[in-house]
């Protein structure tokens, strides 16, 4: 089926990818469906992995977690969450993900709007201050 | 906390609320969290109830189904989708979602943008062709 026509998005139809730090499986790209506004792909990290603190300049983001255990930050603020929680990233705020668990952790990315100008995404994991932030706490790579 | 600078929601933090047709807890709204671009809300439609056909004029939807299986139509098109699968509503796309199974259908609804006109809603079920569309198959009120 063209992607034009596309309206039920499965494991047959999601396109899988991978980052250094997880599993990707997108469910709402344009290469899965027609989509203007939004973007969502679900990830999995697993125990010891993390996405170090990066920002989207010009997107907002939600992270809804599906099943195991996050230490999310957002901005200097952390909390651990879980199945059925949720974390919301304002536009261009640093975030970051840290599985510190030891089971693999899954969650859906949401982002808007789709159509937003490069980059995607900026670390600023080695910059101050989120560079020293989590120090002290188990080491993620 | 107040809600601009809210940025995680849990059982504590989201709005609950009913429609005719299903409990909705909001995570991304406006009294929830600073939002300005995305909504999600997650949706629990008992057996034998539905959110018949209806259109969001304005906005772009993703259905992702957490738990139970939704008889889902976009378009004229219907598929049976389940726990990890999606539905995906290009904007002003006719759509219904129908709980015909004997357990509760729970799924995260996300539409994007937020700020766009009313109506939120157009409900066209009691309009042809959609009005006869499910004919015999089980009734959901």
């Amino acid at each position: 089926m063209p992607i034009e026509t596309r309206r039920f998005v499965t494991d047959s139809e999601k396109v899988n990818g991978r980052s250094p730090w997880a599993l990707e499986e997108w469910f709402c790209r344009s290469d899965v469906v027609p989509n203007q506004d939004l973007l969502m792909v679900r990830v999995t990290i697993e125990p010891g992995r993390c996405h170090a603190f990066h920002t989207h300049p010009n997107r907002e983001e939600i992270l809804y977690v599906l099943s195991g255990r996050a230490e999310q930050w957002v901005g200097r603020e952390h909390r651990t969450i879980g199945s059925g929680e949720m974390a919301f990233v304002p536009k261009g705020e640093v975030h970051g993900t840290y599985n510190v668990s030891k089971e693999p952790l899954v969650f859906l990315a949401i982002l808007a709007p789709s159509g937003a100008p490069e980059p995607a995404l900026v670390d600023v994991s080695k910059q101050e201050p989120w560079v020293g932030l989590r120090k002290g706490m188990p080491i993620c790579t």
